[in-house]
């Protein structure tokens, strides 16, 4: 089960082409990429999905019992309202780590509130597509800490 | 249309196994069984759904109208943040009961309100699976006292 | 031990010709027959109290202590402000269900946060008279969960 | 049914001894005598109560069913926080009066809400005893209005 | 100076036409006559002023110093709001009494804030063209006893 | 009487000259010449005027009574303090529609609040000159509705 | 590209049908084919669509960018919750027009937020089926101001 | 006059029984006895008194006035509500020490505020049966002070 | 074009009257000469105006356009209140110090909001009279950097 | 290990000069000798420190381990806003008595929270210089109950 | 004892390297000569100092007593949070007047509210180092009116 | 200049000893032995400091500038209350990543927020010791990306 599932929300599909002047030029398929090359040095695989709907993440969470290590979690604007996502994490016995593109907290009020913070290890934010390598690295130590890998 | 309409919510599908010392040990199924059961020997069938989609709830609720004498919502954690949801419901000219497994007005403060409960009947919570049964007693005396049934 | 106590608060002793419109013509007198003739059939006793006095109310929890396996509170106004009433039910080890006449969260904003609701079993509110038949039901399924009955 | 109620609430039988700089040197019952000689000119009887129990005030308001034509309520610390005492004006069809020695709106913020505002006809506040005298007045015009003195 | 001024603020001036439900059918100019019988009876004259500009509301209150020996004041929906109104009469040595036609404690919220009410002697609200009686029964009393008049 | 009252509030006089970036180069009185031009092809007058005084607007939304069939408000800022206002719409029997030249949803959180909305017939904001004239045709097609016309 | 897109969000498929004295009787499909008249009249292309779901509207968003000149969004109750939506409209380069049958203002305190707002050209709400023309007008006027039609 | 009244609020008679990993198993009486003891040595008699009721524990404090030197006040759960104690303890002129066996400030954020520390000499809170102790050394040496005693 | 006008706002013409405690004894009149004398050893002159008028203030600041270098600004109690003349200063393209003779950050939180200051080069308050000479040679200062002067 | 360390933070060395009318003229170093003979009675020995710098106050928290047995705090104006000195008794296993020499439930809002107090045994205020003398009784107590004296 | 004392706070030390489009090119030294040119003019003398430690600009302002006829503080971000700097203020009897070069009510919402304020005699904001020298001439201004000077 | 400051704040020297099951048995000598044999492999130097005083943060931020490529900051408590140290980081023309041991965010309300955000780069938190080689590999890429390094 050396496997990490890594969710992204709405809008994220728009990636290198919607306000690069705050997220970059990246897309979404350069970031799977890159997080399957890093992940596939420490012998772990990648699964790597998009959705706009909240249902379908929660859907994803729900599948990834028994079936990924992990997950990393960048759920978009469902962050800053979704008791449904925090509910969902909270249900599964899967570790989750939150990454941001952009730095939440340094941006308006509504995003710095984070609903799924609460039952996630821990949150990345600020580092543009270079986030998700480090949230590959830090829930890779976690899980080898906690002995399931 | 001796017949009602059990709706539930996001993360309702993982009951049983989703925070036990919470919800206790009882499957959407058994309550689906126990619903059927305690209706039928008062004469009504029940119709029982579940989904992690606000809009798929959004859509059973509509169809509800000619079909359903009533409704007994669980919307989850929909219940605390979803006007569409309450929208739906002040839509329908069909009658809905609100219930919850667990007391949510003795757990964090977000789940306090309910946007569900200004156009619900009435509402029950904190009496797990039981409290489905007290919500089809509930509705059905409703509906009686409405010459509906 | 085969009792429970019903304990109503202020102006609940009007009812029947207190704002009709909100609360119907029942008796607070035809809620208590209806409730002993309810428990009778499943072999418990019912004592049944109305003040309009606080302090009467925690003197009652009070002595509910060693007497009656639980309690049904409607606390009417002292529901929303009364910390004392939480600290009482705190206080004695016997198991509260909360219950309300009307639906107290499609009321105004200060009647939807109850004081009692975190040291209580759960809550019915909004089925009226009906409400306190489901009251009775919920405390007895729980006492029996508990093997206290 | 020519007959009035005055209630006075907490702490008002110090009246004259208690914070002379804010509420006069007064004592209550010369107030009651006030009213009674200005109300007997009009024809008027006047029933004159204290408590420093908030149950007692409901109580009183509650018998003055089919006793007394209107009330008038200095409900004193009451006022700011008592919704029982709020319900129980609504729950009884005789006309509230409310009255205050001191201008509540010019002290402590606290005090500038009134729960028995929503219920009551009007609020006189800030004139001393001079107040009960206008409140005898404003009612009994109202009484007569509706024609039911 | 046995003269008081009497201060009428936005909208005043359309009483008698304006939602009657809330305000009845009574004229200003009605209530003016009234007030100038009823002073009269006890040696005051009546000066009655009504305005939609909060500026000629100011001017007026300044104007009152020396002229006349109090002043009642329904500052209409400037009351709320108005710091400078509230400036004004504590510039003034000049007693002020509030007066509203409406319980505006029963009415929205925002009208429960009175921007007069810490600086004048005392309010009254809910009595309608009654009110203005009162205040000049409660006007009158307060002068006496500070031997102004 | 199809005849139409254009209102415009503080600070309007400047427009074509005042933060051109946020409300552009059109003077108010170019504004006046196109409302005039497209009422009069639906055979309607329209009167256009602009004070900076609150009292001014109050003034002429009385006047309007009997004189005009509607009126469209561009309060500027006193749209957002104004109860005054708020209470001569309401006072008036004439249905008013608000208009803003800016989107003022969009700009600073104390631009978001309308006193005058909740006695408007409707908004229509951030569409600059032309606005007004989407004003119109709203305004002309509900007193079609309403049978005034 | 002369093509507009109009999007409609939860529980408007009712329309005509849900709570007619807020909404009217017009249906969503007497709406499609009012602006569809209009629009072709000044030689545009209307696609209108509708879903009770939050991801669909999104999807539909997405899927404008190339294909429609601009949008008209009334977004029912998601209006008031969703930053997704909101962070959709940025991150396409197209035009967004806000409607809203109801005066939003003018409702509960809930639906005078809305997320969409700092991301439209403008809004208009209150005017019925006839807000959607006006939108239409609204959108054509902005798009040949750009120079994009 | 050597004497000082201690007045327990609600829920303290069931002190010893009641949550004894917060507040211990020292019983009333034990700190009842205690107190006489300690204070007792100074010279100085008790008075020691229980009420679940709110107005007891005014008049109570009415009654201290010429009879007793000070007071010792545990409210208990109407410290954080009570209006009409503050006001009683601000009419008579005897000093109150303010004492709690938890640390309230360590506890529930409703439990922060006192409405009793405005008008008390001090406040002693967290120290379990102790506190009373120390509440009778303050006491005294404040009396001390005053040249009361 | 060597000119500065001086705005002062309500009740600022009672000066050296009203409340002495707070604003002392100089007039207003006493306040303009100092202005003129100081500004003109440095070649400048005053233009000095007063009214209890928002509209008007708002007048005077449309009128500096074109004639007065820089204005000087005590709005008095508009300051805490009035959007309509942050509006009026950003319009027109003249420099504006804000004064208050008292130090408004000091008094009531209502007084500590500006709503001048967001567009005012800067605040001089709690000095008195000399506040406003400070306020002209701060002005001065500005406009000799800018090379207006 | 008998040994007892009080710390005092900002503006505490100016006691005695500091505005008398709240905290009395004994100085830090008077109330340094009580404490130390009063200890000493007991057998204990007392450390005695005062900072203006809040991480002194720190530094000194971090050395009291294996040093005291328990710390009297009365860190001032730090009290209400340093989470840095909450962190650091929380990361000492060493008990902390809290101690104000004003009762700061009485003073401004901004006094009444205290930071301290959820990671402290126990709060004195009000008692001024005695209030040391109960802390150290208070400690005591406290150690002798736990063994650790 | 003709001296004044001039304190900054943290950060200003970088003064005309730090941020130059908010505070300029002038740096701490510039300031400080030419205040030391300017009040030499009128026969005083200046300390001027800095620190980026809170209890450093307390020890400075408690060693002012006896030493410095006033104060000129510039506490930076310590203005916003500081209680001990305000209470350092209240303890010693020096008059202290507040700058800033900013205006900090023109920029974020939490540099609007100073802990200085209250217990200072004014405050000086938005005008850079001329700022100081206009604090200078209010500081003398008030001693002289004090004599003091 | 291949160097990087990381900086830590209060109460983190007792590291490994202090709560352990929140913050785990590494020392903070650990994390910079961790720290420097990291960086050496990518050829950067590590200068690792803590203390206790927010004064002394400030000044090794200062410190930085010329010195540091860039710095890593765990502010501690101060994070979440020091608008200085926001300030100084705004000051410093060197980027700055903010690391937390704990998941502030999943922890007491007042530790969501954090004043250094809006001005650092980004966050990591929740990782225990492994985030700061995170943060090690997020300031490297982002200053190879800058071509800073």
């Amino acid at each position: 089960m050396a496997s990490i599932l890594i969710l992204n929300g709405p809008n994220l599909n728009l990636l290198g082409t919607r306000q690069p002047e705050v997220y970059g030029h990246v897309t979404l398929d350069d970031i799977a990429a890159q997080c399957r090359a890093h992940a596939a040095d420490a012998g772990w695989d990648i699964t790597f999905e998009q959705s706009n709907h909240e249902g379908a993440l929660i859907d994803w969470l729900h599948g990834a019992r028994g079936v990924h290590a992990g997950v990393i979690l960048n759920a978009g604007a469902y962050t800053h309202t979704s008791i449904a996502l925090m509910d969902a994490i909270a249900s599964i016995e899967v570790p989750v780590v939150e990454v941001h593109l952009s730095n939440i907290h340094a941006r308006e009020r509504f995003r710095h509130q984070s609903r799924i913070a609460p039952v996630a290890i821990g949150q990345i934010a600020g580092f543009g597509a270079k986030g998700y390598i480090l949230a590959v690295d830090a829930l890779i130590d976690h899980l080898e800490q906690l002995g399931t890998a």
